[in-house]
């Protein structure tokens, strides 16, 4: 069960002007199982997209890439069941014959379609049955479907994972709805992070890009489950251009707005990934604070939340929080200065001056570590950068989940 | 218990000339237990050390490393129950206090005694009952004690740890034994590695130092459990002198054959740390090669080693093979191209050209994956470099063991 992650409603998702979405159940992995998405856009909207570092980056990624470089994109593609990835060429030959088809139908060009695929590697897509499944997908389509195509793009996840959000932006009222899935930051076998925002916004592809890039960097990038990055990880903005007058300037009240507000959005949906975690108990905020660049902060925050033996800590509610000090010392900040550093655990003072603080009872760590949601904060002092960073706890069902997954 | 770690036998451990250890109940956390050694090294030994990385590293890495320093190390002091990190300065004064009281009673000075803790972070060292202990130690010090003193440092470990090798050398015939310590590569409530060797071989400081540095790199730093780099991780070789001529030049068959024998006994030592990995039920080899550089080729080799997922998989006996390629295509070598290389499971080729490879039938990973030692082989096909990791599953016990330590 989601850790603090209210049930998703329908109602709560607003349409985004110009965005048409429809599903089917293309039998790609299992029967009765919504596992096709087609996204529509008007001809005049804009895309950005940030995608998985992986070397081994499946071929929808690629193709992605390469689309987005043409621009003017008119429709998104998105499976389960199957990610295409580490299938070489014939994996590429696959995708493109997805985005020929969805052209076809669609009376667009293949190169402005973008493809998604998740689901397990080293499988060939099962090519015949999106085509298949493509004409029912279409015919769906409709603006206030996002609360169907959460559930669509879902594998291992427990709950579906949207949010919507309404911002005053000047005079108009510019919506921004997105979903995301993922249970795992990898979870390669049938995982892996999709993250889709959109909004009525009108905007330039340059802002949007910043925007996009701002998000992700303080949503999607900064989220951890088991510390895998997987090979499919895309996260795309789509800005339809349908309300308001055009955002073109990085230095106005505007852009400021819709990039603070498409953020927090972002930030909800990752955070939802996170609560969905495979086997959670507990959502845990790592704050790094005082660093000398943020770089540094996010190395001492990933390696507190990537450390397993922390995290099994957490899952125990037992406060050993040496585990959390030897962390940051093995981060990689080769000139950190332990002594001038302070360990928070909520509201509590855990460690200063290279050891346990002499107000620190057994008893307060133990209060905290008993709640569902956590906070770590690490104070450095030295020097004004931080960041957050979000993860959750690691138990049992992890493993059994991950050990047991395809049997 | 351990993978295939035969139990230690008492008359398989030579005693080395010079050396001499003694144990002693110091009833440090628990009573009935060897918490105490004392190893002592004539005037003219060489003595070398490698240490934690960890930036919160132990007060008694910080001492080791004066210590090592002035050189002319006369006496070891190695306790369990408490790892005496995070200390701060008072966990410098308490390392001092012991090492006095050990000089003291040996007749050195202060500064010719190195110390090692192992066990809990955040406590501060009992050292009035470590002081109590040492005359105790001292006084049942003997030359063929390895096998007592090994268990002596045992924490959370399953089994004892040590390895004895006679190698001839010239004319003469060399000992080499040692022993090791640690369930985790950190387990900082109660663990942390530390690993001793002792030889009477006879060599100059600069040429130990040397071979210490190199075995490490081939042994303890090429062994992973859960990625974590413990606070107090300390690796030691002694070289009493008492056997055969100096050895002075770094291009003699002396020094390449001691160097080779006491790398192999260094091997020897962190593999059975990884066999009695928390809840291990598996051994890995993790083997790539093909590198333009060895540490490209150890970033491959760690990440695949670090992965929850692949780790996971191991467990299970789950040829989910999709889940190395994911590591290695993470693994931060930027310019890898993934079509290139190609993945081995044992004798089965998995992986080539970017995908599954066309012989490689499910059957065939199934019948690796179900045995208790598995070499994972990555050919990269860009250069000559290559390294080997080893590392072992992660089962419900790791998570076990480690949520439920302190309980």
């Amino acid at each position: 069960m989601p850790v603090n992650l209210p049930a998703l409603q329908a109602a709560e998702l607003k349409p985004v002007n110009g965005v048409s979405l429809g599903f089917a159940e293309a039998h790609i992995k299992k029967p009765n199982r919504k596992d096709l998405l087609v996204i529509s856009l008007p001809d005049y909207a804009t895309v950005s997209g940030v995608f998985t570092q992986n070397r081994f980056c499946a071929a929808p990624v690629t193709l992605c890439r390469e689309h987005l470089k043409t621009g003017n994109i008119r429709a998104l593609v998105i499976n389960t069941g199957c990610a295409n990835a580490g299938t070489g060429e014939e994996g590429m030959r696959n995708a493109r014959a997805v985005c020929a088809e969805v052209a076809k139908l669609s009376g667009c060009k293949p190169e402005q379609v973008l493809p998604f695929s998740t689901g397990v590697i080293l499988e060939q897509l099962p090519v015949a049955k999106i085509i298949a499944g493509l004409p029912a997908a279409i015919a769906a389509q409709k603006p206030d479907n996002w609360f169907h195509a959460a559930h669509a793009i879902m594998t291992t996840d427990t709950v579906p994972k949207a949010y919507s959000r309404q911002v005053k932006i000047g005079s108009d009222t510019v919506t921004i709805t997105g979903m995301s899935k993922g249970a795992g930051m990898i979870h390669p076998n049938m995982a892996t992070m999709l993250g889709f925002v959109a909004t009525d916004a009108n905007i330039s592809q340059a802002l949007l890009n910043d925007i996009t890039q701002h998000a992700a960097d303080r949503s999607f990038n900064r989220i951890t489950i088991d510390g895998d990055t997987s090979t499919n990880d895309s996260f795309i903005v789509m800005a339809t251009g349908q309300t308001g007058k055009a955002i073109t300037d990085a230095n106005s009240a505007e852009f400021t707005a819709l990039k603070k507000a498409l953020t927090d959005v972002s930030i909800q949906l990752a955070q939802a990934i996170v609560r969905d975690g495979e086997g959670a108990t507990k959502f845990m905020t790592v704050q790094v604070e005082g660093g000398k660049t943020e770089d540094e902060c996010a190395k001492i925050a990933f390696a507190i939340a990537h450390s397993p033996l922390v995290k099994t800590a957490f899952f125990a509610s037992d406060p050993n929080l040496g585990r959390i000090l030897a962390a940051i010392g093995y981060a990689g900040v080769d000139d950190l200065d332990v002594n001038k550093m302070e360990l928070y655990l909520g509201d509590v003072l855990v460690a200063e001056k290279g050891g346990r603080a002499v107000s620190y009872t057994e008893d307060q760590g133990q209060r905290i570590m008993k709640q569902a949601e956590i906070l770590i904060r690490v104070k450095l002092h030295r020097g004004n950068a931080e960041t957050t960073v979000w993860t959750c706890d690691f138990s049992y069902d992890y493993v059994k989940i991950n050990a047991d997954y395809r049997s």
